[in-house]
C-alpha cells in the first residue's frame, strides 16, 4: 500500500525512482519490528540494490508531519545537491489494531497510505515551509495508546516456547481512547499551542487560505474549529470518506485538496493536528 | 531503563530536566506500539505537564546517529534559540526479541540504554558535525529482521476473539539472521560507503582519533578493520562486555571511550555501522 501510493506520488512528480535521494517512512502502525519500513519501502519499489537512504520516523498521527519536516531539513542542509528528491510516505493498516466491536472506536478509523516527494523549490516557484512546532504533553500518553506491539507485551514468554504470553491479550493490541478527557486536553492545549506556533492563530487564520487538519474525529474539527474561532469553510475534511486513517490522514486530505482544485501553488496552508503523546503539531507553509 | 539513561546524561551535562526543548527518542526495540517512545520517555522523566516536543526515529541499529544528526538538524535551524538543548536516547531490551535457545543468536545481544544532550556549541568551543551519511540496501532487508510486531502478524485474528493468529508463532517474534549473507553484503558494500561518507576513508583513517563502531559483532569489526586497513587499536569495543545493544551500542561505546579517557575534547571521531535494512551509515564529529 505504501509503494502503491508512493509510486502515484512519483509519477505525479514526474520522477523515477531510482533519481530518489532519500525515503522517509512516517507512520504510525509498524509493518514489523525489523527493519523498520523505510528499507521495506525501498525494496517494494525495487530499488533494493540503490543504496538510497531509507529510514522512519515516529510520531503517532503527527509522523508525517514529522517527516516533511525532516525531509525539508535534510533539504536545507549545505551538503545536499539542489537535485535531491526526497519521499515521504505514510501508510497504515489501523484495522489491524482496531477491535471491530467496539463501537465506539471502530468506526472513526480507515486504512490508507499517502506519499510525496519534495525537493528544493526555486525562489520563483516560491513554495516553502515557513514555520514547524510540535509539542508534547504525555500525561496524556495513556489517554490513546495500543499497548502492545514492543517489549512491553512480548508476545512469547522467555521460559516457556508454547505458551502466549499472559498479560498479551486482545485488549493490549488493540486501540483503546478516552474520548472525553484526550477532548479536554486539547481544548486546554489548543489555544496556547496555535499561540506559540505563530502568533494570532489562536483567534483567527490571517493569511491561511488552507487548513488541512489531522481527521481525528468530526467533533474535534469542530470543537477546535470553535474554540479558535476558525472559518469552517476552510477546513478540509476527508473524515466522512476516509475515516482517521492514522498518519495518513494529513497527507490524504492535502491529496484531495489539491485534486479536487481547491489548494493552489501559492496558496499558504496550515497542516495541524494532535497524536497519541498527546502531541500537537503544526506547520505553516506555501504549497 | 531509557529514563535512567537519560537522567545520568542530564546530570553529566549540568542541565535540569525541564530546561530540554526536545527529547528525540532513537531505538530498535519499541515499548509498544502507540504512543511512540519519546512521549513514553517524556513521561518517565516527570515531563508530563511540560509540552517539550517528543518523537521518535527508527533507523534499527543505527536509529541513534539518525536521532543525533535529526537533533543537529534542529539545533541548525534558524528559528531554534541558541539555548536549546535536546535528549537522543536510545534502549533496548534486545533479550525480549531473541530466542535464549538460539546459540548463534542469543551470546551476541545485550540489553542497555545510552543518552546524550546535545546543544550549540560555540566557535570556542569547536564541537561540531562535520558529515553524516547513510545507505540502504534492501536487497538485504531479510537478512537480519523481526518479523513480528507490526501489521504484518497482528497478535489477534479479527474475526476470532480467542484464538491467537496462527502466523504469529515464536519465530516471527525472535530476531533472525543470515550472519555469512549480511557480512557477504557488508563487505561488497562498505568500502565503497566509506569512500563516499569521506574520500580516502576506505583505505585508511586519516585524522580521525576513535572510531565508534555499533558492536555487531567481533567478526565483523575484525573483518571491517582489516578490508579498510584501519588501525584495530583506534576500533573502540564493548561488545565483550555489553553484546550487541542494537542502537544503543554506539552510545554506549561513545560513553565508555569518554569516561575511560580515552576520547578528549576537540578529538575527531567517526561513528559508524550496520543496521538491519542493510543500511550503512556514518558520522564524522568533533567531540
Amino acid at each position: 500500500m505504501a509503494a502503491a501510493a508512493a509510486r502515484q506520488a512519483l509519477e505525479a512528480a514526474g520522477v523515477a525512482p531510482e533519481s530518489l535521494t532519500c525515503i522517509v517512512h512516517a507512520s504510525g502502525t509498524p509493518e514489523q519490528c525489523l527493519p523498520d519500513g523505510g528499507p521495506l519501502l525501498q525494496r517494494e519499489l525495487g530499488l533494493g540494490g540503490s543504496g538510497i537512504r531509507a529510514f522512519s520516523v515516529h510520531a503517532t498521527c503527527l509522523s508525517f508531519l514529522v517527516g516533511l519536516e525532516t525531509a525539508c531539513m535534510l533539504l536545507a542542509r549545505a551538503d545536499t545537491p539542489d537535485d535531491a528528491l526526497i519521499l515521504v510516505c505514510s501508510s497504515e493498516i489501523s484495522s489491524r489494531h482496531v477491535d471491530p466491536t467496539d463501537e465506539h472506536v471502530a468506526p472513526l478509523f480507515g486504512d490508507g497510505a499517502a506519499a510525496c516527494v519534495v525537493r528544493k523549490a526555486s525562489w520563483r516557484e516560491g513554495s516553502a515551509l515557513h514555520r514547524a512546532h510540535m509539542e508534547t504533553y504525555a500525561d496524556g500518553a495513556s489517554l490513546t495508546e495500543v499497548r502492545g506491539g514492543g517489549t512491553n507485551f512480548p508476545f512469547h514468554r522467555v521460559d516457556d516456547r508454547a505458551a502466549p504470553n499472559p498479560a498479551a491479550t486482545r485488549e493490549v493490541n488493540h486501540f483503546q481512547m478516552d474520548g472525553p478527557a484526550t477532548m479536554r486536553m486539547v481544548l486546554q492545549h489548543g489555544p496556547g499551542f496555535m499561540e506559540r506556533l505563530r502568533p494570532g492563530l489562536s483567534s483567527g487564520l490571517g493569511d491561511i487560505a488552507w487548513v488541512v487538519p489531522h481527521q481525528a474525529s468530526g467533533l474535534a474539527l469542530d470543537a477546535i474549529t470553535d474554540a479558535l474561532g476558525w472559518p469552517a469553510e476552510r477546513m478540509l475534511r476527508t473524515l466522512d470518506r476516509l475515516g482517521n486513517v492514522v498518519a495518513a490522514s494529513i497527507p490524504l486530505t492535502l491529496h484531495a485538496g489539491v485534486t479536487s482544485g481547491r489548494i493552489q501553488r501559492g496558496d499558504k496552508l496550515l497542516l495541524m493536528g494532535t497524536g497519541a503523546g498527546l502531541s500537537f503539531g503544526g506547520m505553516i507553509l506555501t504549497f
